[in-house]
C-alpha cells in the first residue's frame, strides 16, 4: 500500500485543503515523503456529518456484525505487512521488535473487543417485571446501554500502533456502535494513513457506512478544537499531554450540549519501597526499576518518575545500585524533537532545583534522551509543586521519608495518577495496609513487586485515574471497562415485544446474562 | 422532635453563622417558625472536611453494615411520624397523601440500595487469572468499582422527601460509601431538618464516623458554589434548574481537580400520538394526558410539556377533548412562590406568542398553577427555539404535524429529553420504528401507551438522559443505577490474599458474582 498524505473521509482518500507538512524521522533527524495535507474546517465538518449519518444504521449492526468488523480490521492491519512497520519505525524511531510486538497488541485489542460483544452482556440488559396488580400497578421495565454517538480520538505519539488509529479509544469506540473521527498525530501521520486505509477496507469489506470512520490529518490545535466542538460529536477519547488535554476539556464544556472527556494526561506513577523488601532485595528493585524507566526511553505513561523510600542506609544503597544502573544507559532517540527538547527542559529544571540533588545524568543530545535520577527530601518535595510534575521521558526522582505515615502523607498531597507500585515483602504488609486506602483514592492500579510499565489488556485493567492521569477516573483506556465510556442507559417502559431491542426480549434469544429483578442469569 | 433550625455538621445541631430565612407555608401564604440560620463559609468547610476525614473508614465498613444503615435512616424517619408529614405538608403545599406516599417511595428507595449492597455484585468485581507461562507473563489482576469520596447533594423543591434530604442521591452515594454533605432546600428547611436529624441519629446508631452526614442549611446560590469548590468534594448530585444546574457544572469544570456532576435539570417530555391509536382511543388518551399533565399541580421533571400528532380530524378532537378535560381543573397552590410566578410567566409567554393557540388557560392567581394548553404548528415550533424550553408546571403545547417523518424531524431538533412517549397500537408499529432510534438518542426513557410522570425506582429504571435533561446522559439518578454515578474503578496487580479486598479474594468469600477471565459466575 501506497501513502498518499491523504485524510480519509467518506471512506474516501481525499487531500487536505490545508497548508502541508511532512514527517519526520527522529533517528536519522530527516524529513519523509511524501507531505501531508491538512484537513481543513469544511472537511473536519464533513467528517462530523457523515460520522453522525452512519451512527444509527452502525448501532444497528448486531454485536456478531461489529465482531466480525473488528477482527476484519485485524487482518487488514496484518496485511499491511512490513510496510507498516517500517514506516512506524521511521516516523517513531522506535524499534522493529517493539513495533511488531504493539502491532500485535493492537489486533489483540481488537480480538478482545470482538469476544467481549460475542459475549453479549457489555449492556447492561435489565429487565423488571411488570407487577400489574401493585398499588400503583409496576409497568414492565428494561434497560440496556446504547452508544453515545460519534466519537473524536486523538491519538497518541508514544504508541503510534496500539494508542493510535486502531487503538483502544478506536476499538472500544467501534465495538459499542460509535463510528470514530480520528485526528492523526503529526509525529507519525504515515503510519496513521497505513492504519486508516485497512480499517476504510474493512468497513467496505462489511458493508457498513463511510461515514463509521474517519482520518484527519494535520498540525496544530485547531483541527481538534473544531472537532470537538462539532455538534455530531458525542464523546471525545485523547491521549496525550496535560495541557493538551485540559484545553480539548475546556472546549468540550463549553459546547452547548457539554460531551465527555476522556483524556489520559499525565501521571509520575509512584513507586514505595517498603523497608523489608528493600533490605531484603534492594539491589534487585534497583536494577528492576532502572530497566523499566529506561524501557523505550521511558516515554511510558506509566514510568516510574517517583520513587519513595524510607531514609537509611538501604535507601542510599538503592540509590547507587540505581545510578549505577543508569549510567551506562546511552541517550537515545526519543520520538520527536519536541519531545526531545522538552525533556531535556524537565530534566535541567530537575537539576536546577536548589533542594535536588542529582544522582545520575547522561549527557542529553539533541533529538534524544539519556537516563537522570534525582533525589530529594520529604519536605522539600512536599514544598515544592514543581516537583509533582511529569518529566516525560526517562527520569526519576527519589524521595527520602522518615517514615511510613509520611510516606502516606505524601502521597496525600499528589495529584491523582495512573499507577502506584509497593515494592514489599510480608513483613511489610502492616506498612502497605496503612498505604492502601490513600493509594485507593490516588490511582487507578495498584502494583505489588512488579513495575508499573507494561498494561495488560485484560477484562480486570485499569488504565486511568483521579485528574490529572485522566480527565475522568470514573473510567479506564485499556481493556474491556473502556467500553463503558461510550455507552449510556435507555430504559423501555410496557414496550411491545416486537419493538423491543432483541437483547431485552422474553425467552433471552441471545442467550446472554441479563438481570431481571435484579439477579443475574440466563433466564 | 423538635425544628430548631440549625444545620447538622459532626454529628451536632449548630446554629449557622448567617443570616436567617424562614420557610414558607404556600398554602396559607404565610412564614412559618423558627427562623432558620444559613451557614457560613467556614461551616461548609468545616462539613466537606469532616467527610473527608470521615471517607476511609465509612468506605471501609462492609456492604452488609451499610445496607444496616440504609434501612436504619428508613426507620428513623418513619419514627419521625406524622411530624414529619405536617411539616412538609405546611412547606410544600403538597396534599397528605402525597407525601405519605413518598414517605413510603423514600424508605423504599433507601431499602432497594440495601437490597443491592447485599446482593454483592454492584462492584463489578472483576479477575484476570495471571499467566506466568505466556510471553510476557500475564500478571495476576483484579478490579473493583470503589467510591469516588463525599459527595455535595442539593436537594430538590418538588420532592421534600424522595428527592431531598434521604432522596435518591443520597441512597445511592451512602449505599457506594460516599459521605453525603447536604444543601437542604430553602422551601422547606424544616422538613429537611428532620430527616437529616433521622440519619444523623442513624449515623450514630450505626457507630459510623460524625462526618458521613451534614444538612447546610441557607438560601440563594453561595452556599453551593463553595461547597462545589471544596476539594474534599468528588462528585455533585443536584435536582433542580437547568440555570442551577449549569452554574454548578461551571463551578465543577473550574476546580483544579473537575469533578463529575450529576444535575437533573430540564425536559419537556414529548409524547407522540400515533395515528391508529389516536383513531382508536384519541378521547381515552386526552383525559389520561390532562390528568397526567395536572397531577401535582405539573410539577415533576416528567410532565408532559409537548405533544405531538399528525394534523387532521383525530388530533383536533385530541385538542378539544383535552382542552375540555383541563377546563374545570382549577389553579393549585404551588410548592413556592418563586414556582407559581415563573410558571406563570411561562404561560404568558407562551400566550403572547403569534404562532400559539390556546386552547386552554385557567385563572392564574397568585401562589397558584391552574392548568395551560396551547397549540402550534411544526414549522413555527422548529422556528422559535422559545417554544421548546420547558414551563415547569401544568402548561403543554400541541404540535400538528404532517407526517410521521416530520415528527421525527421534530425530535432531531429537540435538547435532551428524560423520557418521550408513544401512544401507539399494533397499527402504528412501522412508525414507531422509525422514531425509535432518534428517540433513543434524545431520552432515557421511553415509555408506551403510559403517561412520564411516574417514576418507578427499580433495577432497570432510567431517570436521566442527553443534556439538558441532564448533566451527563450516562447516569440515571433514580434506581440502582444510580449507585454507579459515585464510582470508579481501581485495579490490584499481582497483590498478596492479604492485602486484597474481600470481595475479590480466591475462594470467593462473599458469594457473589464476579467476573473472572471475561466470564460471569460464583466460582
Amino acid at each position: 500500500m501506497i501513502i498518499t498524505g491523504e485524510a480519509l473521509i467518506g471512506g474516501l482518500a481525499v487531500k487536505g485543503k490545508g497548508g502541508s507538512f511532512n514527517a519526520f524521522d527522529p533517528s536519522k533527524r530527516e524529513e519523509l515523503q511524501p507531505a501531508f495535507h491538512m484537513v481543513d474546517v469544511s472537511q473536519i465538518n464533513e467528517a462530523c456529518t457523515l460520522a453522525g449519518a452512519a451512527f444509527d444504521a452502525f448501532r444497528a449492526t448486531s454485536d456478531a456484525q461489529r465482531a466480525d468488523f473488528l477482527e476484519a480490521i485485524g487482518a487488514q492491519i496484518m496485511a499491511l505487512g512490513d510496510t507498516l512497520i517500517e514506516r512506524a519505525m521511521a516516523e517513531s524511531g522506535l524499534p522493529r521488535v517493539r513495533l511488531e510486538g504493539e502491532r500485535g497488541r493492537t489486533v489483540n485489542q481488537l480480538k478482545l473487543f470482538a469476544d467481549l460483544l460475542r459475549e453479549g452482556s457489555w449492556r447492561d440488559n435489565r429487565i423488571d417485571s411488570a407487577l400489574p396488580e401493585r398499588t400503583p400497578p409496576r409497568p414492565d421495565l428494561r434497560m440496556r446501554l446504547i452508544p453515545v454517538g460519534p466519537v473524536a480520538v486523538f491519538a497518541a505519539s508514544n504508541f503510534p500502533l496500539a494508542f493510535s488509529v486502531a487503538g483502544g479509544d478506536t476499538a472500544s469506540a467501534l465495538a459499542a456502535g460509535c463510528p470514530v473521527v480520528l485526528k492523526a498525530h503529526s509525529a507519525h501521520p504515515g503510519t496513521s494513513e497505513l492504519v486508516a486505509r485497512a480499517i476504510v477496507k474493512a468497513v467496505e469489506l462489511c458493508r457498513l457506512p463511510v461515514g463509521v470512520f474517519a482520518l484527519l490529518t494535520g498540525t496544530g490545535n485547531g483541527i481538534g478544537q473544531t472537532l470537538v466542538a462539532h455538534p455530531s460529536i458525542q464523546a471525545v477519547g485523547f491521549t496525550g499531554s496535560r495541557s493538551g488535554g485540559t484545553a480539548l476539556m475546556a472546549v468540550a464544556a463549553a459546547r452547548p450540549q457539554p460531551i465527555p472527556v476522556y483524556a489520559e494526561m499525565s501521571s509520575i506513577n509512584p513507586v514505595y519501597l517498603l523497608p523489608q523488601a528493600l533490605a531484603a532485595r534492594g539491589d534487585e528493585i534497583a536494577k528492576g526499576f532502572a530497566a523499566s524507566l529506561t524501557m523505550g526511553v521511558g516515554q511510558f505513561c506509566t514510568n516510574p518518575g517517583l520513587v519513595l523510600g524510607l531514609a537509611g542506609d538501604a535507601f542510599d544503597r538503592f540509590a547507587k545500585v540505581a545510578a549505577e544502573a543508569l549510567a551506562p544507559v546511552q541517550g537515545a532517540t526519543m520520538l520527536t524533537p519536541g519531545i526531545s527538547g522538552s525533556y531535556q527542559r524537565g530534566v535541567a529544571a530537575l537539576a536546577g532545583q536548589e533542594c535536588v540533588r542529582t544522582l545520575a545524568k547522561g549527557e542529553q543530545e539533541e533529538g534524544k534522551g539519556a537516563p537522570a535520577l534525582f533525589q530529594t527530601t520529604a519536605a522539600s518535595f512536599l514544598a515544592e509543586r514543581a516537583l509533582h510534575e511529569e518529566v516525560f521521558g526517562p527520569a526519576s526522582l527519589l524521595v527520602a521519608c522518615a517514615d511510613v505515615a509520611e510516606m502516606a502523607a505524601i502521597t496525600e498531597r499528589l495529584e491523582g495518577q495512573l499507577t502506584a507500585t509497593l515494592q514489599l515483602d510480608e513483613g511489610d504488609f502492616d506498612a502497605a495496609q496503612k498505604l492502601l486506602p490513600v493509594l485507593e483514592r490516588k490511582v487507578g492500579r495498584i502494583l505489588a513487586n512488579g513495575f508499573p510499565t507494561g498494561v495488560e489488556v485484560s477484562t480486570a485493567m485499569v488504565h486511568g485515574g483521579p485528574f490529572p492521569a485522566t480527565a475522568d477516573g470514573r473510567s479506564t483506556s485499556v481493556g474491556t471497562g473502556a467500553i463503558t465510556r461510550f455507552l449510556r442507559p435507555v430504559c423501555y417502559q410496557n414496550l411491545a415485544q416486537a419493538l423491543l431491542p432483541e437483547s431485552l426480549r422474553d425467552g433471552n434469544p441471545l442467550d446472554i446474562w441479563r438481570r431481571r429483578d435484579g439477579a443475574l442469569g440466563k433466564a
